[in-house]
């Protein structure tokens, strides 16, 4: 439709039923009543037909055939024929489940996360899903955060080429003639992952230095890359809810980004204004989200009951509701609804894409990517030992992660499973419910790993500690695990731990009992092949951390790009008056970027071919990663540079480039960046954004604290 | 001295004269040979004795004789006979010392506060001591750093009373007739408290709304009272270090607070600007020290070395020097130094003031007052039992806390001295080293305890987890104390644990395990005396925590003025999707504000006089608190306030008023509060500070969780 078309039909529209188009509802409030659902969330709405037969989109619905009814039902009814758009949670996956986006941000493969996104739209739309709220981009630090799940970690560069690498794979070239695609909606603008204590929907207090360093880049990245939808954040931003964030949303989202696509709240947000404390009232809430650029409010009735008044009153231009129901009416043409309500969504289609072979090997390879082995003390691969497998995760389905609402557990491969792909001199024991004791499941678990030679120890966080409320003050295993550990640690045969989590564990005690540690995250449908397939040496663990893994609870905040400070603790130094804790070192147990291979990685001859910069021009890197193993593989090389005197402190580090690249056995690869003056910005005293000449390091290396290192200066 | 003669002498000195008065070394620069003292912290300066020799402010040197000496000699060989300016950190007492500040704070009793540092400066001044380095009045809301211990704790406006009597108690009304002060130098300025991670030195990032509103506050507060100095902190403030931080220093400091007198770095700060990356060498960490506003560098050589040259270059304006050393001639000339450079040290001066017995019974008073008791399960206060006192802090001398530097632990009262004032009918057992178990001390322990009925048993951090470089990742007690405590526990005996503590402790297992839990900090000279006496009832507990304990480390930051956010947990709620942890309460073990007393007050007949505030009048508040025991004491009556709706969010509940009442057994007291508009102000989104129109509410009680409430609105 042309945009002519859509503003005639704007301006043919009443104020009800364009404020109908900004009001988003669960799917079964559109559902017969024999197929209504269970209300989810917090809320309770108390919504008539009517505004449910006049809304706009459609939350959490899936299924080419019930889509197709509902839109069909609505259509029926509507006066002016504004087909409903759909959006659903499509966060790794819709029936094929890759790993969490903490495990496929480990895999530093952007093409990877491309492909998998690309593969969840297919298998979304063919079930009638036209906007998957995706990616999550928010930047995190504090792993108690229980969605910090759904993040790829704390670094903003990372985030960023992730931000892009989704949304290009949601979205594809064309969303209107590409009907496998749907609409990415990047979320949660912003600063969701700097939720005070890691408690979730707290308080988020940053300098705008912060926020325009750290948390805002991955956004702006993912918009670059064509993004059409925005969500708000939950929590306050300088104290004021993000929903209602005037400054983030019209001034720096809108006009600043230059945004002009879809906005939309999270859960309930809109409402939540109330309890926040900066809205008396419904109709304050909804003047509030509006003037701040909220066009859909999702899941509370602000806006259907109170916009109109409030036009009417003129205490909201009426125009604001007009270029957001034109927001709308635009998303739904790109989309093809006009001419196309149905899109996708078919029964022919759903059988032909939906968990097809072809979508399982990705999300095999996804989680052989995503896996990072932490620890090897020459106990891995495996090859014919005789394997006692152990742990509440060894046989279990649940292994998708806590947002693959549309996967089934039933398809599942559990790691006994996968094992038995490659063994048969295997025993399997239980050795504990994943959060009791059992003395009886010990003792079977104690025998199993007495008669065989190696320990594989499958643990972890049930889904159920994991994801959005679900922080944790505590963040090791649970003691019961813990104690099947030390148990199975007496008996003095190799111990191979398997992790199975949604965050960054405290581990210190494992890495002291295990001889060998590989995090699979919670790796999704194919987890239990992929991870056989690492431990059995037919795939090379080639995962890195995307976040530092603390040594303990109290040392949240450790993170690697942070400041040297005044008084930098020198290496080894037990002295008092530096920066540092008393009873713990200041170095996590597994820094940001760290992930070992069974090839044996060498770095050398770091040489730039200049060691001054000009303002447009570039320095070659060069570096020789020498694989000094018989085990082919993959590696990710990173790059990082340091301002060693800003106008403001700089890290000590920032990621600024990396390369995933493959090295036979025995050979050697030569590895190229080039550095521009645009890596070298920074947001300066009065947030200008550019560089300062002078003295940088860059440092080139296989984890961020273990690098060869030059200086350069820019001209 | 008058003015125009300080104009005089400035337009007399040579640059190097005028640089000279801008440089602080610590005492053993100045002292012969005989007497130098170690160098501490991390510099070791290269310093020449012409540098020396024309400084102008001297560090940590006490005693009227060597301060004497020193002057002397200095004055001796200096062309314009401008005497030294002697500085210490006289914290918590000079001699005699009372408890730390977050002890001290913890009596809610400003007027104690300032009698306790007038005596500090009495001695202080005797002995030769011109200014202090106090008060801190550093917010904080982590209990992991270490100099949480001179703070008062996490409230803006507790700090703020506290900050005001201080500076009264040590300057007195005028600095220049009453040789008895010394002038107070407040600091950090600004945000030391908000270190990240709790790691002391480290990043500060706060939002400048979070600034003003919490950390800004308590420095204008000592302004007000006329405080004389200011110190900068070490840290970063919007990625600027704050000793070269010119918005801070230049635009709210001097400009907008309008402070016109010495502003001070800590201890290395301005050379710690190369280190913290915004300075190349020691010329740049000048130019932008004395840029921001720096007046004296404290032991660090970068003026001395570069400030000369960076006038002659035109880099550095000549006026800031004039200005800088205009503020400390007038600052030696307010002391009265020109007339008389020795003041008030004389050796009779010291003889007569320090430590005497007047002295120590302020300090008694203020360790009993300080003191606050956590839990009473009916074995408070005692009388005729037969007591087993242990632990590593029953008779130990090491409690006067990390800042009594010139305190003499020869001089301090154990608790087994004190409690040998109340009773003969005890026997006392080590238990246990401070941190390592004893295998022999635990047996004689449990054989003291099986003797007795009750036991007490102190245990604590010992000085050295506590202050400035001692952060910790884990905030329990040790190990073998828990130990201890649990040993003890199953002999079946009353426990009463007296703990000895620089911060906020985890107590989640001692609160489990104790019958009764005295919080008595690092206490001071009369820390013994004090808390038997508040054992078996010659006192009566009557502090209140100023910082909330957290029952798990993974809660950190908790505090009781957070904001309400989005989804707060319903009471009781177990609910998912509410702002909570899974595995732990979102409150603290003991909330801001706690303390029991042996009498049993109630609240009760909140009431307000009109329940509308018109813009310049007030409301007066009444309670009737009832004493319903045996026991007469003193109460912390609370008043809190809380802004329904505001234009940024405010916090659940905000600290407006207190008073300390002395309620007699079996009486009542009506207490009086009023409201005004005043109170009612905050930061709005563009930063403009006044109060809203609209719904509060006034909350009335005991401590910050248990209170009566009304509303009202503001017209």
């Amino acid at each position: 439709m042309e945009q002519q078309k859509l503003e005639q039909l704007l301006s043919n529209m009443t104020i009800e039923e364009k404020v109908g188009q900004l009001m988003q509802f669960a799917g079964h409030f559109y559902a017969t009543n024999e197929n209504r659902d269970p209300v989810t969330g917090p809320e309770d709405l108390q919504v008539s037909s009517i505004s449910v037969n006049r809304s706009g989109s459609v939350l959490g619905s899936a299924g080419a055939e019930r889509n197709r009814e509902i839109q069909e039902r609505y259509l029926e009814q509507s006066r002016l024929k504004i087909p409903l758009l759909f959006m659903a949670d499509v966060i790794n996956g819709f029936r094929t489940i890759f790993p969490i986006p903490l495990g496929l941000g480990s895999s530093w493969d952007p093409k990877l996360v491309e492909e998998a996104q690309a593969i969840s739209a297919k298998e979304a739309s063919s079930a009638g899903v036209h906007v998957t709220f995706a990616p999550m981009v928010d930047l995190v630090r504090d792993p108690r955060w229980g969605r910090v799940m759904e993040s790829t970690g704390e670094d903003s560069f990372l985030n960023e080429e992730f931000a892009k690498a989704s949304v290009r794979g949601f979205q594809g070239d064309n969303l209107e003639t590409d009907l496998n695609r749907v609409a990415a909606c990047v979320k949660h603008f912003v600063g969701y992952g700097a939720v005070e204590g890691g408690r979730d929907y707290n308080k988020v207090d940053l300098s705008e230095r912060e926020l325009r360093e750290n948390y805002l880049p991955a956004f702006q990245a993912a918009l670059s890359a064509g993004c059409e939808l925005v969500m708000t954040a939950f929590n306050t931003v300088d104290s004021i809810p993000a929903s209602g964030n005037q400054k983030l949303m019209r001034e720096i989202l809108r006009k600043e980004f230059d945004f002009n696509g879809v906005l939309i709240s999270d859960y309930g947000a809109v409402e939540e204004l109330i309890p926040h404390g900066v809205a008396a009232d419904g109709k304050e809430a909804a003047k509030k989200a509006l003037l701040a650029g909220v066009d859909i409010e999702m899941m509370s009735l602000c806006y259907e009951n109170h916009l109109k008044e409030l036009i009417e009153e003129g205490e909201v231009p009426e125009d604001l509701l007009d270029e957001a129901v034109m927001r709308i009416l635009q998303l739904k043409n790109k989309l093809g609804l006009f001419e196309n309500p149905y899109r996708n969504a078919s029964a022919r289609n759903q059988e032909k894409n939906i968990n097809c072979p072809e979508h399982r090997k990705v999300a095999r390879k996804a989680a052989e990517k995503s896996c990072v082995l932490l620890k090897n003390e020459d106990v891995l691969p495996l090859s014919n030992e005789k394997i006692a497998l152990i742990g509440p995760y060894a046989h279990n389905r649940d292994i998708l992660g806590e947002w693959s609402i549309f996967g089934k557990q039933e398809e599942a491969v559990t790691l006994k499973e996968g094992i038995a792909q490659h063994t048969s001199n295997y025993v399997y024991a239980l050795g504990c419910p994943m959060y009791e004791r059992s003395e009886e499941a010990l003792s079977e678990a104690i025998k199993a790993a007495k008669d065989s030679t190696h320990i594989i120890l499958a643990l972890g966080e049930g889904r159920d500690w994991s994801g959005e409320g679900r922080s944790r003050t505590s963040i090791t295993l649970a003691e019961n695990q813990l104690e099947l550990l030390r148990e199975l640690k007496k008996i003095g045969k190799p111990i191979i731990v398997v992790l199975f989590n949604g965050r960054p564990l405290e581990l210190t005690e494992v890495e002291g009992l295990a001889d060998g540690i590989l995090e699979a995250w919670h790796p999704g449908s194919e987890g239990g092949a992929a991870i056989a397939n690492l431990l059995f040496g037919k795939a090379n663990p080639s995962g890195k951390l995307t976040m530092s893994f603390p040594r303990t609870t109290g040392q949240i905040p450790v993170y690697y790009n942070a400041y040297n400070t005044g008084r930098p603790l020198p290496k080894g130094s037990t002295g008092r008056f530096f920066s540092r804790y008393i009873d713990a070192p200041n170095e996590p147990l597994y820094p940001f970027g760290f992930g070992l291979s069974y090839a044996n990685f060498q770095y050398e001859s770091l040489q730039l071919s200049s060691n001054e910069l000009a303002a447009n021009g570039t320095i070659d890197v060069q570096v020789l990663v020498k694989n000094q193993s018989d085990y082919s593989g993959e590696e990710v090389v990173q790059l990082y540079i340091r301002d060693m005197v800003g106008e403001v402190v700089r890290p000590v580090k920032e990621l600024k480039a990396f390369q995933k690249v493959f090295i036979p056995a025995n050979e050697t690869k030569q590895v190229h960046f080039s550095i521009t003056e645009e890596m070298l910005r920074y947001h300066h005293a009065n947030l200008e954004y550019k560089s300062d000449a002078g003295e940088f390091m860059v440092f080139v290396g296989t984890n961020s604290a273990d690098v060869l290192s030059q200086s350069f200066d820019l001209k």
